[in-house]
């Protein structure tokens, strides 16, 4: 079988040449990529790595390994209100990949690229030392003293979160057979964990308005209990204001134990974010426009700590778990 | 054992914020790191990953490994002309991590930050599936326009390698026990296979030089065979030219048949450069100069495909193994 696969120059030239558009990438027959920055504008830098058996699962579809691993970083580039450029992408092969595996690991990425706009800059291709290992660094860029850090949240202003939250940790729930609801919220719930979508069409909006931004990875509640830290300041967050989809809803209902998974699980990859109050309606419309609803959560408080969450009528919640890492 | 060691936060706030002395790393307490160029120049990006067990032994001295790392990066910025600027770095950490390993391997790298002063712009901590493995992103800049390519090689140009050739594959034989020299050649040799040398101090100088230019990663000679292919020439190698240490050569006289090791084995991370002939001696006085010798081994030919290499007398030598990869 081994002596049939292609080797590591002819798995690049076949597979990943033809994802390196950009002129700067060379067709990846150079030892580095070259960016040249436009006029005004600042480059955000970030890196994510995913391995078999910690974030996704050996055999999940290949394609959607290649979106996940891509798309956790374009996240953080939405949630830095930057525009995507492109990548690099470290690729560790387990000594039983096949080409058929890596055929469809690259078109998952060919159909990212394409419908993001970026491209593959340079990478690495190596064997594993276990089971498969992805790391990208991806690359975005702002205008000039424009990308909101998690520092710059005031007390008195509004938490905002998009799209809806625990439809990642309960789907991930439904792939390992541990939450089993219809077959149709058993899809969506997946879906969610295995592609989370990055929220690029808010990339702007929260560049404008956001004095804090950060995506949803590690869990809400702990999530903004970063903001919180390197602010200096508290939250409180609403329980009953947190969006849920018609599926994660229906979970909870059935079973009212699953709350302190769908506030802090993870996996969410939505936008959290912290806006003055007299741009909070301006926020929420500009995101409405941009395709992207957000919610209002919670607010700033002065003081410190990690936010309190509290349900109907006020009633302090205290989450069962802490704040979800893949470590 | 595991209670006792830190949580991913603690475990970057107490050993990797150290490291991330650059302004726009915001000591790594956000979700991205902040790029600002400057006027007139362009960013040089390059990522590899080593795995324990493929690049390293697991039980190689964590700070070894680490620079290491860093090293074969930092080697890619300097064959591109580059002057480096920083990296980010993705650790997937095996389940018998300890507290102590890691410190020794942060110590590494706040060695070779200093050494060449560049910083950590961020990062990210995982559990591995399976053993260590280390991706980095390293970032370089260079003025515009002036980044050498593979590609540029024409015929009748000088072809340079810098410092000796062979150290790092006869040092990994040393290191598993295959080849016995004595104890300093082992010492040598060992060394320049678990630490390489990134050759940065010649980067202006192959800026301002080389037609092409690339690291010896992977093999001089199949190395080269990369430029040929790009820059549509073909090349010879003149093998009692290629530069030796006083260990390669004498393990080369003990055993003549560990030539195709030392002209082809990789891990060498020295710098192959053309160079018009008008410009050779310019070239190997700037590099001097630099601290960093150079030796013409060969001269690009008119014509397709891979180099010949030649003995004494021009006696074709044909090597034993194909360019060595980690595949």
């Amino acid at each position: 079988m081994a002596a049939r696969r292609p080797g590591e120059f002819a798995l690049i030239e076949r597979y990943f040449r033809p994802l390196a558009s950009d002129p700067g990438a060379f067709g990846l027959t150079d030892d580095a990529a070259l960016y040249r920055p436009r006029a005004g504008e600042e480059l955000v830098l970030t890196t994510d790595l995913l391995a078999a058996g910690i974030h996704f699962f050996a055999d999940d579809p290949p394609d959607l390994i290649a979106r996940k691993a891509l798309r956790v970083n374009l996240s953080d580039l939405a949630a830095k209100g930057a525009e995507p450029v492109g990548y690099l992408l470290a690729l560790a092969l387990p000594g039983d990949w096949t080409e058929a595996w890596i055929r469809r690991f690259a078109a998952g990425l060919a159909a990212d690229q394409k419908q993001y706009g970026i491209s593959l800059l340079g990478g690495d291709t190596s064997r594993a030392s276990g089971g498969l290992t992805i790391a990208v660094t991806a690359i975005g860029r702002v205008p000039k003293g424009t990308m909101p850090r998690r520092a710059g949240a005031k007390a008195g202003e509004a938490v905002f979160v998009s799209g809806t939250v625990g439809d990642g940790a309960l789907g991930l729930r439904v792939r390992s057979g541990a939450l089993s609801p219809n077959p149709r919220a058993a899809k969506f719930l997946r879906d969610r964990y295995l592609v989370p979508e990055p929220r690029l069409a808010l990339a702007p909006v929260v560049r404008r308005f956001a004095t804090s931004a950060m995506d949803v990875s590690d869990g809400l509640v702990g999530d903004l209990a970063h903001i919180c830290e390197v602010s200096g300041v508290t939250a409180v967050v609403h329980a009953d204001r947190v969006p849920l989809s018609p599926a994660a809803k229906a979970a909870l209902a059935a079973d009212p134990a699953l709350q302190s998974l769908i506030l802090n699980g993870g996996d969410d990859y939505e936008i959290l974010a912290t806006v003055p109050p007299k741009s909070a309606a301006a926020y929420a419309a500009a995101a409405n426009a941009a395709g992207v609803p957000v919610t209002q959560i919670g607010e700033i408080l002065a003081g410190k700590g990690p936010p309190s969450v509290i349900g109907a009528g006020g009633k302090p919640i205290v989450l069962a778990a802490a704040s979800h890492t893949h470590f």
